[in-house]
């Protein structure tokens, strides 16, 4: 399994523009009262900032170099289809992260990448709560160690700061991708929590499930990158395209991962999806292809001990659901690709046909 | 006490305006599936609607007559500065409402009060699983009918449909008001919730707490109502401070009726507030006069049975601290009125007026 270190190599190029998004992050989360900015700003520094990234790259397909930084301008292509790249690799850092004043036009893409980032890690806090997962990012989650109400608040907190961030982009557009992600990604979790099986197959109900919680975030990020760009609309569509692909093969080969990882590298103990009678695409593989009565149907009915969850995790490793299952993602990540195709071929452009193939690689 | 009779009646003018806001509601919700669409409009069909009548009567000071209702036309008084009033003392009916097309210009005004509606149950829906308060509005609260879980998605589900509504009037201003709004009552909750007292005087916080919980609310739906009719600067500011003081004088309003309503007005027990160990204003001025050792100290130091809450609430009843408050209110809804007097002498606004004069009386 290749690990976060691969994700911090590919992103190393961006890297300057990544701690301007973090510096943002930070300076809107130490605005608030103590205990909760301690809080945020924990729980909040443990992620993998993909979709930050997601963000900055589609907006550097678009920025023309002579915007994002005149000291590279003469690596630069000119016009607005190409991105300067240092002579180290890296793409070229906004200027205040050499100290002189930053580029005008990159300020709203950090504002984007934080909002993205600070949405994302609300609807976290909540399914935690509403799952009553004990860990997240190999930490303790935060209803678990501070009173729920403290989850209920901060999730609400960082939502209305996205909110607010994404409202002083004065772009209306925006902030109509922003809510409709957040409508889907609740009416996903209200799908997951309410609706009893039947109505759809259970594989529907899967690829709806994850497309709520992951793809649809990630096309939204990206699509809003895109606005925020100046990009046009056929544009816009593969970079949504490119956003939904990629969250579906995010998400399913994080759902392998709860099966072939470990918990280091989890951050959390392997199964843990089972353990809570979530039912992911590994899990479906093996059920279409079992008996009725397997260690997984035993979890599932109820069985949660760990010698059960062990047997059923055992069970859906050894058989080809891992494989089919990574072979699903695969097919996503390709269709990501793909769309690229209607993109500015930049340098960023390349980061991101990594980041599509990197996401996926990660389940191997 | 006057009772929600009183408030039916002081909005009847604008009663078929109030049944579009309905339908839009019902529009919204219905479109969510089930069981959270039941449970949604189930939880939003007590209000009392104060906010949307605010954006409502807002509005209607601006809108011009003409566009309002063309069947109105003939008693109305022409330019901007007057709102139509039929023969039997109501303002002029969407023409919808009669069978025929909507005035062009009130949907924006009805998606708006609907907006402001959801954002307040939402607060409502995470405040009452926050306080683990049993009963809202005389119904048992959704914490304890549903899991917590359904309650932290119903919340985040109405603030994202809320987001949506406003992000799709398309003014970026609306969704900026919003927004700070929603990060004002995050905060004050966040402060209700975590921090010791002690820096601020026990007066002072509950007034930050009250601006927070429901004066901030108020004063943006006043402001949006005003920048979505296109009011100018000095006109947005007064409806900014009409809302603040009807906000302020409101929630003071209702923490005394927490102490000399009974169950069946108030929908809760009377004490609730004290039950739960919030001091608001009337208890803030009986423990000003009075010794340590007191019933409401004994309550407020965790004696939380029924003999102990009812001595406490009787020796605030009997303290001077029922009138001091309702005089601050009283200050407050005095404030809101002076307000009105930037705005334009319509109909609508003679509501505000008395509907400012209302919500104190209702202490009486």
């Amino acid at each position: 399994m290749k690990t976060t270190s691969q994700l911090v190599h590919l992103l190393e190029p961006i890297r300057p523009h990544m701690e301007q998004v973090e510096r943002m992050l930070c300076e809107k989360l130490t605005k608030v009262e103590e205990p909760l900015s301690s809080m945020l700003l924990r729980i909040l520094s443990s992620g993998k900032r993909v979709r930050p990234a997601l963000v900055i790259l589609a907006g550097h397909m678009f920025i023309p170099p002579s915007i994002k930084d005149s000291t590279a301008a003469s690596s630069s292509v000119k016009g607005s289809e190409a991105t300067p790249i240092s002579a180290k690799g890296s793409i070229a850092a906004p200027s205040s992260a050499k100290g002189s004043i930053a580029a005008p036009s990159s300020a709203p893409f950090y504002n984007l990448a934080a909002a993205v980032e600070m949405m994302h890690t609300a609807t976290l806090i909540h399914d935690d709560l509403i799952d009553e997962a004990p860990l997240r990012r190999g930490r303790r989650t935060l209803h678990t160690t501070w009173p729920a109400r403290a989850a209920v608040l901060a999730g609400d907190y960082l939502l209305a700061q996205a909110a607010s961030t994404i409202a002083a982009l004065e772009h209306p557009r925006l902030l109509h991708i922003f809510s409709q992600s957040l409508c889907a990604m609740c009416e996903g979790e209200i799908r997951q929590t309410f609706i009893s099986a039947g109505r759809q197959s259970p594989r529907e109900e899967y690829y709806r499930s994850i497309e709520a919680k992951t793809a649809s975030l990630c096309a939204a990020a990206m699509e809003m990158a895109g606005v925020l760009a100046g990009a046009d609309e056929r544009q816009i569509a593969a970079l949504h395209r490119f956003g939904r692909e990629f969250g579906m093969a995010f998400q399913i080969t994080d759902d392998v991962l709860d099966f072939v990882g470990d918990e280091q590298q989890l951050g959390k103990p392997a199964g843990s999806d089972l353990r809570q009678g979530m039912v992911t695409l590994p899990t479906l593989y093996y059920l279409e292809g079992s008996e009725e009565v397997t260690p997984v149907q035993a979890v599932l009915s109820g069985r949660r001990d760990a010698e059960h969850v062990q047997a059923a995790i055992e069970a859906v490793r050894s058989s080809g659901g891992i494989e089919a299952a990574l072979a699903e993602a695969r097919v996503h990540a390709n269709q990501a690709r793909q769309a690229l195709a209607a993109l500015p071929a930049t340098p960023a452009r390349q980061m991101l046909r990594s980041l599509a193939e990197y996401v996926v690689e990660r389940g191997h």
